[in-house]
Protein backbone atom coordinates (compact mmCIF):
# COMPACT_ATOMS: atom_id res chain seq x y z
CA UNK A 1 0.00 0.00 0.00
CA UNK A 2 2.60 2.31 1.01
CA UNK A 3 4.52 1.68 -2.55
CA UNK A 4 1.38 1.92 -4.46
CA UNK A 5 0.55 5.60 -3.24
CA UNK A 6 4.53 6.06 -3.05
CA UNK A 7 4.72 5.55 -7.04
CA UNK A 8 0.92 7.16 -7.79
CA UNK A 9 3.06 10.19 -5.80
CA UNK A 10 5.73 9.67 -8.42
CA UNK A 11 3.64 9.70 -11.48
CA UNK A 12 2.52 13.00 -10.49
CA UNK A 13 5.68 14.46 -9.62
CA UNK A 14 6.61 13.10 -13.05
CA UNK A 15 4.18 15.00 -14.83
CA UNK A 16 4.59 17.94 -12.86
CA UNK A 17 8.50 17.90 -13.52
CA UNK A 18 7.63 16.96 -17.23
CA UNK A 19 5.13 19.69 -17.43
CA UNK A 20 7.86 22.66 -16.28
CA UNK A 21 10.29 21.54 -18.84
CA UNK A 22 7.93 21.47 -21.86
CA UNK A 23 6.19 24.64 -21.10
CA UNK A 24 10.04 26.59 -20.27
CA UNK A 25 10.85 25.19 -23.99
CA UNK A 26 7.79 26.17 -25.08
CA UNK A 27 7.69 29.86 -23.99
CA UNK A 28 10.98 29.92 -25.63
CA UNK A 29 10.42 28.30 -28.60
CA UNK A 30 6.56 29.64 -29.23
CA UNK A 31 7.00 33.34 -28.35
CA UNK A 32 10.64 33.97 -27.93
CA UNK A 33 11.64 33.02 -31.57
CA UNK A 34 14.08 29.76 -30.38
CA UNK A 35 17.23 28.41 -29.37
CA UNK A 36 20.60 29.40 -31.04
CA UNK A 37 24.66 29.27 -29.63
CA UNK A 38 25.89 32.29 -31.47
CA UNK A 39 25.73 34.92 -28.57
CA UNK A 40 22.31 36.46 -29.62
CA UNK A 41 18.82 36.67 -27.55
CA UNK A 42 17.85 32.72 -29.19
CA UNK A 43 21.19 31.91 -26.83
CA UNK A 44 19.75 33.23 -24.26
CA UNK A 45 16.66 30.99 -24.45
CA UNK A 46 18.76 28.16 -23.15
CA UNK A 47 19.16 29.99 -19.96
CA UNK A 48 16.02 29.18 -18.34
CA UNK A 49 15.26 25.72 -20.19
CA UNK A 50 18.83 24.45 -19.15
CA UNK A 51 18.41 26.12 -15.37
CA UNK A 52 14.47 24.45 -14.89
CA UNK A 53 15.61 21.53 -16.09
CA UNK A 54 18.87 21.03 -14.48
CA UNK A 55 18.45 23.15 -10.91
CA UNK A 56 14.79 22.38 -10.28
CA UNK A 57 13.89 18.64 -12.35
CA UNK A 58 16.89 16.94 -12.77
CA UNK A 59 18.11 18.03 -9.17
CA UNK A 60 15.00 17.46 -7.58
CA UNK A 61 14.78 14.01 -9.01
CA UNK A 62 18.27 13.16 -7.93
CA UNK A 63 17.37 14.41 -4.73
CA UNK A 64 14.75 11.71 -4.26
CA UNK A 65 16.80 8.58 -4.93
CA UNK A 66 16.76 7.15 -1.25
CA UNK A 67 13.10 7.51 -1.21
CA UNK A 68 12.48 5.08 -3.83
CA UNK A 69 11.72 1.52 -2.00
CA UNK A 70 13.72 -0.40 -3.72
CA UNK A 71 16.86 1.29 -2.35
CA UNK A 72 15.74 0.34 0.92
CA UNK A 73 17.07 -3.05 0.99
CA UNK A 74 20.74 -4.58 -0.31
CA UNK A 75 23.60 -2.45 -0.53
CA UNK A 76 23.74 1.51 -0.30
CA UNK A 77 26.83 2.21 -2.99
CA UNK A 78 24.89 1.43 -5.86
CA UNK A 79 22.09 4.27 -5.56
CA UNK A 80 24.85 6.44 -3.85
CA UNK A 81 26.43 6.43 -6.94
CA UNK A 82 23.18 6.92 -8.69
CA UNK A 83 22.62 10.09 -6.94
CA UNK A 84 25.70 11.58 -6.90
CA UNK A 85 25.73 11.09 -10.96
CA UNK A 86 22.25 12.39 -11.80
CA UNK A 87 23.46 15.46 -9.16
CA UNK A 88 26.31 15.91 -11.19
CA UNK A 89 24.04 15.82 -14.33
CA UNK A 90 22.12 18.57 -13.38
CA UNK A 91 25.29 20.28 -11.89
CA UNK A 92 26.49 20.53 -15.91
CA UNK A 93 23.06 21.76 -17.55
CA UNK A 94 23.29 24.24 -14.67
CA UNK A 95 26.36 24.97 -15.79
CA UNK A 96 25.67 25.18 -19.36
CA UNK A 97 22.76 27.32 -18.70
CA UNK A 98 25.21 29.99 -17.32
CA UNK A 99 27.28 29.67 -19.93
CA UNK A 100 24.14 30.83 -21.85
CA UNK A 101 23.82 33.50 -20.45
CA UNK A 102 27.55 35.06 -19.90
CA UNK A 103 27.93 34.57 -23.30
CA UNK A 104 24.65 36.64 -24.19
CA UNK A 105 25.60 39.59 -22.27
CA UNK A 106 29.18 39.16 -23.19
CA UNK A 107 27.56 39.80 -27.20
CA UNK A 108 25.03 41.88 -26.36
CA UNK A 109 27.20 44.80 -23.72
CA UNK A 110 24.58 43.88 -20.66
CA UNK A 111 26.68 43.79 -17.53
CA UNK A 112 26.88 40.28 -15.67
CA UNK A 113 25.15 39.62 -12.19
CA UNK A 114 23.80 42.90 -11.06
CA UNK A 115 19.43 41.71 -10.47
CA UNK A 116 18.72 39.72 -6.63
CA UNK A 117 17.66 37.31 -9.65
CA UNK A 118 21.73 36.70 -10.19
CA UNK A 119 23.15 37.59 -7.36
CA UNK A 120 20.71 34.83 -5.35
CA UNK A 121 20.87 32.07 -8.42
CA UNK A 122 24.89 32.58 -8.67
CA UNK A 123 24.93 31.94 -4.69
CA UNK A 124 22.63 28.66 -4.98
CA UNK A 125 25.19 27.72 -7.58
CA UNK A 126 28.07 27.75 -5.80
CA UNK A 127 25.86 26.17 -2.73
CA UNK A 128 25.22 23.14 -4.71
CA UNK A 129 29.05 23.26 -6.04
CA UNK A 130 30.24 23.17 -2.11
CA UNK A 131 26.80 20.62 -1.42
CA UNK A 132 27.94 18.24 -3.87
CA UNK A 133 31.73 18.15 -3.31
CA UNK A 134 31.23 17.73 0.27
CA UNK A 135 28.66 15.01 -0.17
CA UNK A 136 30.95 13.14 -2.44
CA UNK A 137 34.27 13.50 0.34
CA UNK A 138 32.15 12.40 3.19
CA UNK A 139 29.47 10.07 1.44
CA UNK A 140 30.78 8.26 -1.27
CA UNK A 141 35.03 8.45 -0.65
CA UNK A 142 35.42 5.44 1.70
CA UNK A 143 37.63 7.76 4.10
CA UNK A 144 34.71 8.94 6.66
CA UNK A 145 33.69 7.15 9.55
CA UNK A 146 30.21 6.10 10.33
CA UNK A 147 29.74 8.50 13.38
CA UNK A 148 30.95 11.45 11.07
CA UNK A 149 28.49 10.51 8.19
CA UNK A 150 25.09 9.77 10.52
CA UNK A 151 26.35 12.99 12.31
CA UNK A 152 26.56 15.39 8.58
CA UNK A 153 23.36 13.14 7.32
CA UNK A 154 20.83 15.38 8.58
CA UNK A 155 22.45 18.36 7.40
CA UNK A 156 23.38 17.35 3.63
CA UNK A 157 19.51 16.77 3.48
CA UNK A 158 18.32 20.22 5.08
CA UNK A 159 20.87 21.90 2.79
CA UNK A 160 19.92 20.11 -0.05
CA UNK A 161 16.58 20.69 0.34
CA UNK A 162 17.25 24.46 0.90
CA UNK A 163 19.05 24.63 -2.24
CA UNK A 164 16.36 23.45 -3.96
CA UNK A 165 14.16 26.14 -2.04
CA UNK A 166 16.48 28.88 -3.62
CA UNK A 167 16.29 27.73 -7.35
CA UNK A 168 13.11 27.97 -7.21
CA UNK A 169 13.48 31.94 -5.88
CA UNK A 170 15.87 31.98 -8.38
CA UNK A 171 13.85 31.06 -11.23
CA UNK A 172 10.17 32.23 -10.26
CA UNK A 173 12.51 35.99 -10.12
CA UNK A 174 13.70 35.04 -13.69
CA UNK A 175 11.06 34.83 -14.91
CA UNK A 176 9.00 37.41 -13.46
CA UNK A 177 12.28 39.72 -14.84
CA UNK A 178 12.08 38.47 -18.25
CA UNK A 179 8.21 38.67 -18.74
CA UNK A 180 8.65 42.72 -17.49
CA UNK A 181 11.71 42.60 -19.97
CA UNK A 182 10.14 41.32 -22.98
CA UNK A 183 6.93 42.59 -22.58
CA UNK A 184 7.36 46.24 -21.85
CA UNK A 185 7.04 48.11 -24.76
CA UNK A 186 4.69 45.29 -26.48
CA UNK A 187 1.33 45.95 -27.96
CA UNK A 188 0.06 44.01 -25.10
CA UNK A 189 2.10 44.75 -22.03
CA UNK A 190 2.66 42.58 -19.24
CA UNK A 191 -0.28 44.18 -17.18
CA UNK A 192 -2.62 43.48 -19.75
CA UNK A 193 -1.83 39.69 -19.40
CA UNK A 194 -1.35 38.59 -23.03
CA UNK A 195 -1.28 34.99 -23.77
CA UNK A 196 2.41 34.99 -23.21
CA UNK A 197 1.90 36.46 -19.37
CA UNK A 198 -0.54 34.07 -18.58
CA UNK A 199 1.51 30.95 -19.95
CA UNK A 200 4.59 32.02 -18.53
CA UNK A 201 3.24 32.57 -15.08
CA UNK A 202 1.20 29.09 -14.81
CA UNK A 203 4.87 27.80 -16.01
CA UNK A 204 6.17 29.61 -12.75
CA UNK A 205 3.23 28.36 -10.43
CA UNK A 206 4.03 24.46 -12.25
CA UNK A 207 8.00 24.78 -10.91
CA UNK A 208 6.42 26.16 -7.25
CA UNK A 209 4.10 23.00 -7.44
CA UNK A 210 6.84 20.65 -8.24
CA UNK A 211 9.27 21.61 -6.17
CA UNK A 212 6.66 21.75 -2.85
CA UNK A 213 6.05 18.33 -3.76
CA UNK A 214 9.76 17.52 -3.95
CA UNK A 215 10.48 18.82 -0.42
CA UNK A 216 7.35 17.23 0.79
CA UNK A 217 8.63 13.85 -0.40
CA UNK A 218 12.35 14.40 0.99
CA UNK A 219 10.97 16.25 4.37
CA UNK A 220 7.99 15.29 5.42
CA UNK A 221 6.65 12.12 3.42
CA UNK A 222 6.94 8.40 5.43
CA UNK A 223 8.80 6.94 2.86
CA UNK A 224 12.82 6.68 4.36
CA UNK A 225 15.09 4.13 4.33
CA UNK A 226 14.59 2.75 7.38
CA UNK A 227 18.23 2.78 9.65
CA UNK A 228 19.18 -0.28 10.74
CA UNK A 229 18.61 -0.78 14.50
CA UNK A 230 17.37 2.84 15.42
CA UNK A 231 13.66 3.22 16.23
CA UNK A 232 13.26 6.71 13.92
CA UNK A 233 9.53 8.98 13.87
CA UNK A 234 8.41 7.68 10.51
CA UNK A 235 9.22 3.69 11.07
CA UNK A 236 6.01 2.93 12.81
CA UNK A 237 3.67 4.75 10.54
CA UNK A 238 5.83 2.88 7.39
CA UNK A 239 4.81 -0.35 9.07
CA UNK A 240 1.61 0.32 9.81
CA UNK A 241 0.90 1.39 6.04
CA UNK A 242 2.87 -1.65 4.52
CA UNK B 1 24.58 23.45 26.80
CA UNK B 2 21.54 22.91 24.24
CA UNK B 3 19.66 25.78 25.71
CA UNK B 4 23.11 28.11 25.60
CA UNK B 5 23.52 27.31 21.56
CA UNK B 6 19.69 27.97 21.08
CA UNK B 7 19.80 31.27 22.09
CA UNK B 8 22.86 32.16 21.10
CA UNK B 9 20.73 30.83 17.44
CA UNK B 10 17.97 32.99 18.39
CA UNK B 11 20.10 36.07 18.90
CA UNK B 12 21.77 35.76 15.14
CA UNK B 13 17.83 35.45 13.73
CA UNK B 14 16.87 37.90 16.48
CA UNK B 15 18.87 40.35 14.49
CA UNK B 16 19.01 39.24 11.05
CA UNK B 17 14.92 39.55 11.01
CA UNK B 18 15.88 42.94 12.97
CA UNK B 19 18.02 43.92 9.84
CA UNK B 20 15.46 42.91 7.38
CA UNK B 21 12.67 45.13 8.56
CA UNK B 22 15.41 47.81 9.40
CA UNK B 23 16.51 47.61 5.84
CA UNK B 24 13.57 47.34 3.86
CA UNK B 25 12.30 50.68 5.80
CA UNK B 26 15.57 52.44 5.33
CA UNK B 27 15.10 51.76 1.34
CA UNK B 28 11.47 52.91 1.16
CA UNK B 29 12.52 56.22 3.51
CA UNK B 30 15.69 57.37 1.43
CA UNK B 31 15.26 56.43 -1.61
CA UNK B 32 11.82 56.06 -2.61
CA UNK B 33 10.62 59.24 -0.52
CA UNK B 34 9.19 57.92 2.79
CA UNK B 35 5.40 56.40 3.53
CA UNK B 36 1.86 58.16 3.48
CA UNK B 37 -1.10 56.35 3.03
CA UNK B 38 -2.88 58.53 0.00
CA UNK B 39 -2.92 56.25 -2.63
CA UNK B 40 0.16 57.31 -3.86
CA UNK B 41 3.32 55.45 -4.56
CA UNK B 42 4.64 56.80 -0.83
CA UNK B 43 1.33 54.82 -0.15
CA UNK B 44 2.74 51.37 -2.01
CA UNK B 45 6.18 52.04 0.49
CA UNK B 46 4.53 50.46 2.97
CA UNK B 47 3.54 47.34 0.83
CA UNK B 48 7.43 45.96 0.94
CA UNK B 49 8.08 46.86 4.37
CA UNK B 50 4.60 45.08 5.75
CA UNK B 51 5.23 42.00 3.82
CA UNK B 52 8.51 41.54 5.03
CA UNK B 53 7.59 42.30 9.05
CA UNK B 54 4.29 40.65 8.60
CA UNK B 55 4.99 37.66 6.12
CA UNK B 56 8.68 36.61 6.92
CA UNK B 57 9.75 38.03 10.31
CA UNK B 58 6.49 38.15 12.72
CA UNK B 59 5.51 34.93 10.60
CA UNK B 60 8.86 33.33 10.96
CA UNK B 61 9.40 34.48 15.05
CA UNK B 62 5.73 32.66 15.36
CA UNK B 63 6.65 29.80 13.81
CA UNK B 64 9.32 29.01 16.58
CA UNK B 65 7.35 29.13 19.85
CA UNK B 66 7.40 25.45 20.30
CA UNK B 67 10.76 25.47 19.67
CA UNK B 68 11.54 27.87 22.87
CA UNK B 69 12.52 25.39 25.77
CA UNK B 70 10.39 27.48 28.06
CA UNK B 71 7.61 25.60 26.07
CA UNK B 72 9.05 22.10 26.42
CA UNK B 73 7.67 21.45 30.12
CA UNK B 74 4.32 22.29 31.51
CA UNK B 75 0.68 23.60 29.72
CA UNK B 76 1.25 23.66 26.07
CA UNK B 77 -2.06 25.66 25.46
CA UNK B 78 -0.85 29.51 26.65
CA UNK B 79 2.07 28.33 23.77
CA UNK B 80 -0.76 27.58 21.46
CA UNK B 81 -2.42 30.91 22.25
CA UNK B 82 0.82 32.77 21.92
CA UNK B 83 1.42 30.83 18.47
CA UNK B 84 -2.16 31.69 16.97
CA UNK B 85 -1.86 35.46 18.52
CA UNK B 86 1.61 36.23 17.09
CA UNK B 87 0.36 34.91 13.50
CA UNK B 88 -2.60 36.41 13.82
CA UNK B 89 -0.67 39.57 14.00
CA UNK B 90 1.41 38.67 10.97
CA UNK B 91 -1.24 38.11 9.09
CA UNK B 92 -3.00 41.55 9.85
CA UNK B 93 0.17 43.33 9.05
CA UNK B 94 -0.08 41.33 5.52
CA UNK B 95 -3.37 42.39 4.98
CA UNK B 96 -2.86 45.41 5.60
CA UNK B 97 0.22 45.00 3.12
CA UNK B 98 -2.03 44.25 0.68
CA UNK B 99 -4.07 46.82 1.01
CA UNK B 100 -1.63 49.83 0.50
CA UNK B 101 -0.74 47.59 -2.84
CA UNK B 102 -4.24 47.68 -4.12
CA UNK B 103 -5.54 50.92 -3.36
CA UNK B 104 -1.97 52.11 -4.55
CA UNK B 105 -3.30 50.55 -7.86
CA UNK B 106 -6.46 52.15 -7.84
CA UNK B 107 -5.53 55.31 -7.37
CA UNK B 108 -2.92 55.03 -10.54
CA UNK B 109 -4.79 53.21 -12.78
CA UNK B 110 -2.42 49.78 -12.28
CA UNK B 111 -3.81 46.39 -13.02
CA UNK B 112 -4.17 44.16 -10.18
CA UNK B 113 -2.86 40.78 -9.74
CA UNK B 114 -0.73 40.20 -13.31
CA UNK B 115 2.88 39.37 -12.56
CA UNK B 116 4.06 36.34 -11.32
CA UNK B 117 5.37 37.99 -8.41
CA UNK B 118 1.11 38.85 -7.88
CA UNK B 119 0.24 35.27 -8.17
CA UNK B 120 2.74 33.97 -6.04
CA UNK B 121 1.84 36.22 -3.69
CA UNK B 122 -1.82 35.78 -3.14
CA UNK B 123 -1.67 32.21 -3.32
CA UNK B 124 1.04 32.20 -0.43
CA UNK B 125 -1.74 34.40 1.52
CA UNK B 126 -4.53 32.14 0.66
CA UNK B 127 -2.35 28.91 1.56
CA UNK B 128 -1.34 31.50 5.37
CA UNK B 129 -5.29 32.10 5.70
CA UNK B 130 -6.33 28.51 4.93
CA UNK B 131 -3.34 27.07 7.56
CA UNK B 132 -4.35 29.59 10.30
CA UNK B 133 -8.45 28.87 10.00
CA UNK B 134 -7.64 25.15 10.25
CA UNK B 135 -4.94 25.51 12.99
CA UNK B 136 -7.37 27.14 14.93
CA UNK B 137 -10.37 24.66 14.64
CA UNK B 138 -7.98 21.64 15.16
CA UNK B 139 -4.93 22.56 17.65
CA UNK B 140 -6.87 25.12 19.57
CA UNK B 141 -10.20 24.72 19.63
CA UNK B 142 -10.96 21.62 21.83
CA UNK B 143 -13.05 19.26 19.81
CA UNK B 144 -10.53 17.76 17.96
CA UNK B 145 -8.97 14.33 19.09
CA UNK B 146 -5.49 13.58 20.16
CA UNK B 147 -5.23 10.64 17.57
CA UNK B 148 -6.38 13.64 15.02
CA UNK B 149 -3.96 16.48 16.31
CA UNK B 150 -1.19 14.19 16.04
CA UNK B 151 -1.81 12.76 12.63
CA UNK B 152 -2.17 16.45 11.04
CA UNK B 153 0.85 17.78 13.23
CA UNK B 154 3.67 17.37 10.96
CA UNK B 155 1.35 18.25 7.87
CA UNK B 156 0.84 21.44 9.53
CA UNK B 157 4.52 21.54 10.29
CA UNK B 158 5.52 21.36 6.62
CA UNK B 159 2.73 23.27 5.17
CA UNK B 160 3.98 26.19 7.31
CA UNK B 161 7.74 25.89 6.34
CA UNK B 162 6.13 25.78 2.66
CA UNK B 163 4.56 29.19 3.03
CA UNK B 164 7.65 30.73 4.92
CA UNK B 165 9.90 29.14 2.13
CA UNK B 166 6.84 30.89 -0.78
CA UNK B 167 7.14 33.73 1.30
CA UNK B 168 10.28 34.57 0.79
CA UNK B 169 10.05 33.51 -3.18
CA UNK B 170 7.34 36.53 -3.20
CA UNK B 171 9.69 38.87 -1.42
CA UNK B 172 12.66 37.85 -3.72
CA UNK B 173 10.88 38.72 -6.76
CA UNK B 174 8.96 41.51 -5.55
CA UNK B 175 12.27 43.27 -4.47
CA UNK B 176 13.77 42.37 -8.06
CA UNK B 177 10.46 43.60 -10.16
CA UNK B 178 10.84 47.04 -7.86
CA UNK B 179 14.04 47.67 -8.81
CA UNK B 180 13.62 46.63 -12.33
CA UNK B 181 10.45 49.30 -12.15
CA UNK B 182 12.72 52.02 -10.44
CA UNK B 183 15.47 51.92 -11.70
CA UNK B 184 14.35 51.46 -15.47
CA UNK B 185 15.29 55.17 -16.30
CA UNK B 186 17.66 56.63 -13.59
CA UNK B 187 20.97 58.05 -14.39
CA UNK B 188 22.53 54.96 -13.14
CA UNK B 189 20.38 51.73 -14.31
CA UNK B 190 20.01 48.77 -12.15
CA UNK B 191 22.97 47.66 -14.60
CA UNK B 192 25.35 50.01 -13.69
CA UNK B 193 24.62 49.03 -9.91
CA UNK B 194 24.04 52.07 -7.89
CA UNK B 195 24.25 52.41 -3.97
CA UNK B 196 20.36 51.83 -3.84
CA UNK B 197 20.57 48.22 -5.74
CA UNK B 198 23.21 47.12 -3.77
CA UNK B 199 21.41 48.22 -0.82
CA UNK B 200 18.17 46.26 -1.60
CA UNK B 201 19.91 43.23 -3.17
CA UNK B 202 21.47 43.10 0.18
CA UNK B 203 18.21 43.58 1.75
CA UNK B 204 16.81 40.25 -0.33
CA UNK B 205 20.16 38.30 0.66
CA UNK B 206 19.25 39.25 4.45
CA UNK B 207 15.23 37.86 3.92
CA UNK B 208 17.17 34.48 2.52
CA UNK B 209 19.61 34.05 5.06
CA UNK B 210 16.73 34.90 7.70
CA UNK B 211 14.19 32.31 6.46
CA UNK B 212 16.87 29.55 5.89
CA UNK B 213 17.67 30.17 9.79
CA UNK B 214 14.35 29.83 10.68
CA UNK B 215 13.73 26.32 8.66
CA UNK B 216 16.56 24.88 10.24
CA UNK B 217 15.48 25.57 13.93
CA UNK B 218 12.14 24.57 12.64
CA UNK B 219 12.70 21.31 10.36
CA UNK B 220 16.26 20.32 11.07
CA UNK B 221 17.76 21.37 14.39
CA UNK B 222 17.41 19.27 17.82
CA UNK B 223 15.39 21.86 19.82
CA UNK B 224 12.14 20.55 19.88
CA UNK B 225 9.10 19.53 21.94
CA UNK B 226 10.00 16.04 23.37
CA UNK B 227 6.56 13.92 22.64
CA UNK B 228 5.75 12.13 25.60
CA UNK B 229 6.38 8.46 25.87
CA UNK B 230 7.75 8.22 22.40
CA UNK B 231 11.81 8.19 21.86
CA UNK B 232 12.08 10.51 18.73
CA UNK B 233 15.60 11.12 16.54
CA UNK B 234 16.58 13.78 18.25
CA UNK B 235 15.49 13.54 22.17
CA UNK B 236 18.94 11.29 22.80
CA UNK B 237 21.01 14.02 20.59
CA UNK B 238 19.13 16.42 23.05
CA UNK B 239 20.27 14.81 26.03
CA UNK B 240 23.38 13.87 25.33
CA UNK B 241 23.40 17.38 24.44
CA UNK B 242 22.43 19.02 27.93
Amino acid sequence: MASGRFYLTCMVLGSLGSMCILFITYWMQYWRGGFAWDGSVHMFNWHPVLMISGMVVLYGAASLVYRLPASWVGPKLPWKVLHATLHLLAFTLTVVGLVAVFQFHNHSKISHLYSLHSWLGITTVVFFACQWSLGFAIFLLPWASQWLRSLLKPVHVFFGACILSLSITSAISGINEKLFFVLKNATKPYSSLPSEAVFANSTGILVVAFGLLVLYILLASPWKRPDPGTLTDRQPLLHDRE
